[in-house]
């Protein structure tokens, strides 16, 4: 981990704090439900941490392990929810569509584009869908998940490129202004590097983003990363096999270009956009830093943080208030940003206890 | 410190981690002035630690000496701003009215009624204008900054009381729709209080609120209390000094008492709040979790964090861009919301760089 050898070299150095051992409980100022899944989580099997494959043949098998019960995740909760999905291609790229049983009368104009995680390497295939199937389902918005091509196959620019393709393609059939895109990790930083991409070919960008603890800033900057080594429970350390997976998508640029990690690109005329971490999130600096960077560049962008709660929890976590919170919050904000919503935007947003999944 | 007590009785605990050592470079995704700053303050002395004062005249001569450094800043600080500041009794209780040389037309009709921090003991008397100079001379609004009488010789309820009469006195001249009310530290938790007050009562509420890292909790509860022990230059542990301030304020109740600690209060009809904190901020979590209950209550709330800062940071770094920032925030968060606003609200918050005051 580069940035742990940094630290060991300039151990002393000024202005470096060297902190010592400390225990954290369970959050108690979580739900329970997060409370309770914290405690029995840890110390839980650490994800993303091991050996870093080899060889192309290494990566697929490490791949295909790894994406295995992401899938038996992603179908079980298309058998619990109220939703149906249905396999596509367009422009070439693999898509699904998410149709909830009931459409909300507020987002029947609407469209969430939905740009999965997976440290730009995992969660192809049917296990894209996990994200759009609760968001889908949550609120009552028809959903298209993007099954982009992936490293170690299909590096920079090909994920970037099918999911400019695909948005591009649906932009002949939807309103640039009633659609929404996003998705969380390498989905949140995907979905900013997209957006960059229409913006500096001056084509229309969607009418607003969810960007979930993004891979915004892939180099290893941030406080979070150091205060939260093995904190967070999704991934205990930013390096190693995570930051292989980034270098894996990279393909030989550096780690702060623009081109891999949005947040040293422009976000001039970037759309209003909802941003979520956690406590714990190992990337909390990233989401912080692109939500001021945001600010400052004058767009609407609004930033939740939950107590207790690691890379992803937000999501991962779907039977939690917090999760139905987040939901809340991505419904009032997508009737408030995006064109065709048949609710007026509330001077407040719903109350949670109003959403239909629950 | 009672949290580090319980920490000691658990380890070993189930749920319970066990963190390692570990280093924490400069905020590189900080801003340069915060970053070098930062760097500069570190190890610096710590504030808020020492032993606990045991006698009335043995805190009196402790806020004596930590007051006279705050006094000479604010005194600073109004002779480099734009402002006047005259000193009068509203309600009986001292306030300093706090007027820019330039009024924003924006907030002609507003008024910022100031409820400054220094956990519920400390910065009273002309130290208390600090942050009330800053805002009000950042965005060209008029403020009064509330004087409040506190422990060791008046504790709960009289610093709340106060809060609430120069509030009530200040409704027989000015609408409360058009005023925001607000402060840091435990002036964002007494501005919540004197809110619950108000509202329980039946009484109008501010049209806006500003919370900066509050004293929502002073239980202790909070994963940034463990995990940003030590890191967090202003307040590097929760406990010690900072705890026994708070039991003077509470004069027996418990802290986890709604009548301290808000967050354990009632949050349906707030008013519209902006919270600020950062990713060192040993408050981090009380902010957020008061974040998400006010959305949860339905109030349209806005949280920012800033990379790189401990508490109160963004406003002890007067001079960085992130400061710059919450400036613009505020200023739009006031337009938007308060009656009386001659700016169409914008579509997004304005640039930082159209701020007068920089």
């Amino acid at each position: 981990m580069s940035a742990d050898r940094s630290s060991t070299d300039a151990r002393g150095a000024p202005g470096w704090l060297q902190l010592g051992p400390r225990t954290l409980p369970p959050p108690q100022g979580a739900s329970d439900v997060v409370r309770d899944s914290v405690a029995a989580s840890v110390p839980a099997d650490r994800k993303h941490v091991g050996p870093v494959p080899a060889t192309v043949e290494e990566w697929l098998a490490f791949v295909a392990a790894a994406d295995a019960p992401a899938i038996a995740g992603a179908q079980a909760l298309e058998a619990a929810l109220p939703v149906t999905v249905e396999r596509d291609e367009i422009a070439g790229v693999d898509v699904y569509h998410v149709v909830p049983d009931e459409i909300s009368p507020a987002h029947d104009e609407h469209l969430f584009v939905h740009v999965h995680g997976g440290a730009y390497v995992l969660n192809g295939g049917p296990a894209c869908v996990s994200e759009a199937l609760l968001l889908a389902a949550g609120v009552g918005i028809r959903a298209v998940s993007i099954d982009y091509r992936m490293p170690p196959v299909h590096p920079y620019p090909t994920p970037v490129d099918d999911v400019v393709a695909v948005y591009q393609e649906l932009l002949k059939r939807h309103r640039a202004r009633s659609m929404v895109m996003g998705g969380s990790s390498a989905g949140g930083g995907l979905t900013m590097l997209a957006v960059q991409r229409l913006l500096g070919e001056g084509m229309r960008v969607p009418g607003a983003l969810f960007v979930g603890t993004p891979g915004s800033d892939l180099s290893g900057i941030g406080d979070s990363i150091r205060l939260n080594q093995d904190v967070d429970r999704s991934i205990p350390e930013y390096g190693g096999l995570v930051e292989a997976m980034a270098k894996l998508f990279a393909d030989g640029l550096e780690l702060t270009d623009p081109r891999i990690s949005p947040l040293y690109g422009d976000f001039d005329g970037f759309p209003p956009t909802l941003l979520a971490s956690g406590v714990r999130d190992i990337l909390l600096s990233n989401t912080v830093r692109t939500h001021t960077r945001l600010l400052e560049a004058g767009t609407e962008a609004e930033l939740i943080v939950f107590e207790g709660m690691s890379h992803a929890d937000f999501m991962i976590e779907f039977s939690s208030p917090e999760h139905q919170l987040l939901l809340a919050q991505f419904d009032r904000f997508c009737v408030r940003h995006l064109q065709g919503s048949t609710r007026k935007p509330p001077g407040g947003p719903d109350r949670v206890d109003s959403l239909r999944w629950a």
